[in-house]
């Protein structure tokens, strides 16, 4: 995963001992020798062989070696490069050929995968694998504006984008509730408004080396001109808010009515927003620009643009004068004379501009990228800004349905393909679709669980990505996605390890079972349900609590909604016992759920839940017993109680199989 | 934990709920805000009650805070230091009164150990604690040469450290297995001697900062002049291996025949030595001071000067002509003359000496500290270069009992004091005794195991060093560690959660139990009966096994041997049961290993200790239950058989007891 272009199983083995050595000849960029150093490590530490190869450094160190990898070129970071790869397991070698190391390391990643086991030991089925991704863009965005990610964090969920073939890493760096880069030239910033959490300049460029030698481009995101409660808080002066000079003090002091903006707490959009009729704010962000742009390789920055609802543009004079001035009349129109400013600013570094949809007006610069992210939540088509954009002669790329944060199952991302159905576009067109990025923003993810808001789901959006577009067999993935999910963990991902950390803290160290039982079925609330308002959480409150455990796609639910199916086709005895087998399980999840509560306050909340999960359970028994003395209404309002999100912030993933059994 | 000097419990409680605030006042060093905020975040994360208080960076911000901090002055980071500490919790109010901000922060530990819970809430009980510590060096050094630590791992542990009250972090930084810090005047070290594995000056200055924030000194140790491959990889011409001249080429060309020295892949003593009689000697490491030292403030340096052997220097000529011509007798005159020249080095830079205990002998600076870590194994009285060093006039920190890399149950640590029972010491000399550290050797640890191996068993060890002398029950101890090694997760150490991660690699993503299970009887082999010889395993060969997933003081043994125990005093049905509960358990363990083997390579060594422990438990239930057939001799036999080290590097804990129902 993701599922190559062209795999051909054949015949054979080729074992895998001890002595298993690998070579690297051609001319590959240096970045190869540590990816098949970790690649060997990896292995080993799988199969416990003890491999004598210690650190590859050098070319053509051990010519009869198992492994050959052989590069034509040396990779470059970004778009369009030959990402190909081809590998070949026979009895005696394998191969892997590929244009340049970055199609070798995805060839490596392919290798890992392949690796099988008897009862004693491990081999490569022999085989002949010729695969390139079908989208140039396969991104990850993480926020760590909103709650802050400390390097640690940044470089495993790196390892992972590289174990998936991903090679985009966009990085949100800047937003309402924080400015998280160290400004040698402007400290105000983080020291104003970072709560002391921001990634200085030299960890910067160890997390883009880091990612250089993994393949992945970085694009960072200044988000401007909305999203600037942080900004502001530093330079309160380049802000939009009116204020309307009440006393003379006032009106002689000018400065001392500039408005107090402060670090946002709370989750939402905000109208703190730059001033675009002022010199200072250009002149400012191109002063950031100078210092940030060349932490940074690649050629994209991405500066936001979204969600600027002109509410302190409208009402400050001087900034509908200069609208009238420029004769721009619409806000729209005004943030695009905003965000032409900044064209010239990047492309001083060799950037290219990259914002949100809202960004696309019509005298936008056909350079700028767009990321279309609006959809059914948003009120309009999912995707639309993606078709306009490449009509209109943008490259697009399409977050709309990649939003993890939202805690929506895997398949709905799965099944969310770039290239739109029924949009009649030219070849032209759709090459400017350039891929996807799945977008975790951080409201409710904290370092501890933020991981287990990413992985596994955006392992089935890699394959999305890169596979073929036919490959989109729902049951098959979910498969495939357990075993991955499975071995992410060895690159020091914690979304598996850290489930059973939070359920220890609600049990309060007393016995775990029946939490994880009863977590099993329950989800966390989905879209902008959990937290309702913004306000609920601000952006230091606990994520320690049963809805942080929780993931998407419970795992109980599928093999329960499996099991329903399966009875109520076809009622046989051993059908009827595997449905009966999770009633009895969820009677006693709620038992032991309320013993543990006697000494764990955390587990009060989802009493409630797991006593209407029991009930419907302690009904439904009966009717599969055709015991059941209920009426279908009784019985109804019984499962209907399962339909509820009044509860620790949790959904029950099982009652729509509920429903189906009365 | 630690336990401390006094406490009073009162009648009443202080009822926690979300409107509880802090307040900070006196004149305490800014640490504390910092410090003050983390508390009130894990205390949130514990309770979930999402306190409204978000980060406190000011002193008097909130007058009528629940929770009063006063300081009277600023902490300095270093030893002799006041960390003395009250707590005063009544029912409206709860106060900490320090000399400085670094008792409030111990102040601030003791506080979250006291949280209590009923069914529904959080509490803190009434009562009076004053408190303060025996000893002011309560260390712990982690080695990062033989496995390089990555920042997060060495912070996440001083974030242990201090929830500890330990105030010394001991940093192993070079060694045979490699350089770990980055360079600026002398890049090779890194180039040639750590594979890419080093520590940035940038990180440095980091972490430096992060303990200081949390009251821990950094002492940072180089180790010469034995224990010098990776120096000498870079610098091979200051080794002092002697090459005889043979081929007129070799004679011509002196710098061709200079040793070949490479970084060391296996664990143990090597002979790589620095020539002490080598002027290039002195100038390369006065130059590596001039760049190490300015990034520790602190005000020790530690030189290692261990287990040098000699055996460079007595083979050759030169050396052996420095040493008459200086009237040095001995190798160990040699070496103290060698660590004589660093004293002034290092007194350049505000910093005192301190080494292993090889580097007191008569002519030794009586300013240097003498690190004691000699003992049984290596043939000596433990702890007697601790008695010799104070008698000396030397002051000493003892490591000896506290290796904690050898895997010794957590009561023999727990049992060694620095202040020896029996030796005749002045007050004066008892003086010199600064304390402990725990050492955490990494010869057989990797990021992945390391806290597993650190904790929870330092826990014991901070009491030992902060606690009153007569706290030594052994029993109280071990329950209040186990809720300690709960609580230090939230912490984001991963002693309890890699375990699983481990397992899942080994069952190949199988069900885990029967492995856990096991895995709760086994422990690692102890002292240096792992890695044979220190060429079973390379520094790059895997961690992931068995034996790294278990650790010691094996939870089942304990419980299991107090069942054999109260079985043995008192045969009721009720006290058998206990014990019949683990056989039959040890029975079906052995059953589903087998099972779970057929798809595991990694399982197939444990397998035959399983089957020793399955036998032993079939033939003692049979005794158990009156109806065994075998002789006693028969029996020993088979009871015997789990008296091994044979298998996967682990021992079965439980042996003793077994050998008690026979």
């Amino acid at each position: 995963m993701p599922w190559p272009q062209n795999i051909v199983l054949k015949e054979g083995n080729f074992a895998l001992t001890k002595n298993f050595k690998v070579n690297i000849s051609g001319n590959p960029n240096p970045r190869i020798f540590a990816g098949v150093t970790r690649f060997l490590r990896r292995l080993d530490g799988r199969t416990g062989l003890f491999f004598e190869q210690g650190f590859i450094t050098k070319l053509n160190e051990f010519p009869n070696a198992e492994l050959q990898i052989n590069c034509t070129k040396s990779g470059k970071i970004g778009l369009y490069e030959d990402e190909s790869y081809v590998v070949e397991i026979t009895a005696n070698q394998i191969k892997i050929n590929a244009t340049s190391d970055l199609g070798a390391l995805h060839g490596l990643e392919s290798l890992l995968q392949m690796l099988q086991n008897n009862s004693t030991s491990y081999y490569f089925p022999n085989a002949q694998i010729f695969d390139f991704p079908r989208f140039t863009w396969r991104g990850l965005m993480i926020d760590a504006a909103r709650h802050f990610q400390p390097v640690d964090v940044i470089k495993r969920n790196l390892d992972g984008l590289a174990a998936m073939k991903m090679n985009v890493f966009h990085w949100h760096l800047v937003d309402d509730q924080g400015w998280r880069i160290e400004m040698k030239k402007h400290p105000k910033l983080t020291e104003l408004a970072s709560d002391g959490q921001y990634y200085t300049q030299q960890e910067i460029k160890d997390i883009v080396k880091y990612a250089d030698e993994r393949g992945i481009l970085i694009v960072p995101e200044i988000d401007v001109p909305g999203h600037g409660s942080a900004i502001l808080t530093a330079y309160p002066e380049i802000g939009s808010k009116f204020i309307s000079l009440k006393t003379d003090f006032e009106k002689k002091n000018q400065g001392a009515a500039i408005v107090n903006y402060g670090i946002e707490r709370n989750a939402g959009v905000f109208s703190p927003t730059l001033d675009p009729s002022n010199p200072k704010t250009y002149q400012l962000l191109s002063e950031f620009f100078d210092e940030v742009c060349p932490l940074f390789p690649g050629a994209y920055f991405h500066i936001g643009g979204d969600e600027n609802e002109g509410k302190d543009w409208d009402e400050n004079p001087k900034i509908q004068q200069f609208k009238k001035a420029h004769g721009l009349t619409t806000n729209h129109e005004l943030q695009t004379y905003f965000t032409m400013q900044l064209v010239p600013m990047l492309k001083k570094h060799g950037k290219q501009l990259m914002g949100w949809e809202e960004i696309m007006t019509k005298n936008m610069s056909k350079d700028a990228i767009i990321h279309s992210w609006k959809g059914v939540n948003e009120g309009v088509l999912p995707g639309k800004s993606l078709v306009d954009a490449v009509k209109n002669g943008y490259k697009t790329v399409l977050s709309n349905g990649f939003y993890i944060d939202l805690m929506y199952p895997v398949a709905s991302h799965y099944l969310t393909d770039p290239m739109p159905q029924n949009a009649d576009l030219s070849a032209e067109e759709k090459a400017r679709i350039l891929g996807g990025e799945a977008t975790m923003w951080t409201e409710l993810a904290s370092s501890t669980t933020l991981d287990s808001r990413i992985w596994p789901r955006t392992a089935a959006i890699a394959e999305r990505l890169w596979s073929a577009e036919d490959i989109k067999h729902v049951a098959n993935m979910r498969k495939r996605l357990e075993n991955v999910s499975f071995r992410l963990e060895e690159l020091g991902l914690t979304h598996i390890r850290n489930k059973e950390v939070i359920l220890r803290n609600i049990a309060n160290n007393q016995n775990t079972a029946s939490l994880a039982d009863f977590s099993n079925v329950c989800e966390p609330l989905k879209g902008y349900s959990r937290n309702k308002g913004g306000t609920e959480y601000q952006m230091y409150s606990p994520l320690t609590l049963f809805a942080d455990a929780c993931t998407p796609d419970a795992t109980d639910a599928l093999v329960f909604n499996n099991a329903v199916d399966a009875y109520l086709t076809n009622k046989t005895p051993e059908n009827k016992a595997k449905v009966v087998v999770f009633f009895n399980k969820w009677i006693s999840v709620n038992k032991d759920l309320k013993t543990l509560s006697a000494n764990a306050p955390l587990v009060q909340s989802i009493l409630p839940l797991a006593q209407k999960l029991n009930n419907a359970s302690v009904a439904l028994l009966l009717v599969l017993d055709n015991k059941s003395t209920l009426q279908k209404e009784e019985l109804k309002k019984i499962v209907e109680q399962c339909n509820t999100k009044e509860h620790a912030d949790v959904e029950l993933a099982v009652y729509e199989s509920l429903l189906k059994l009365i």
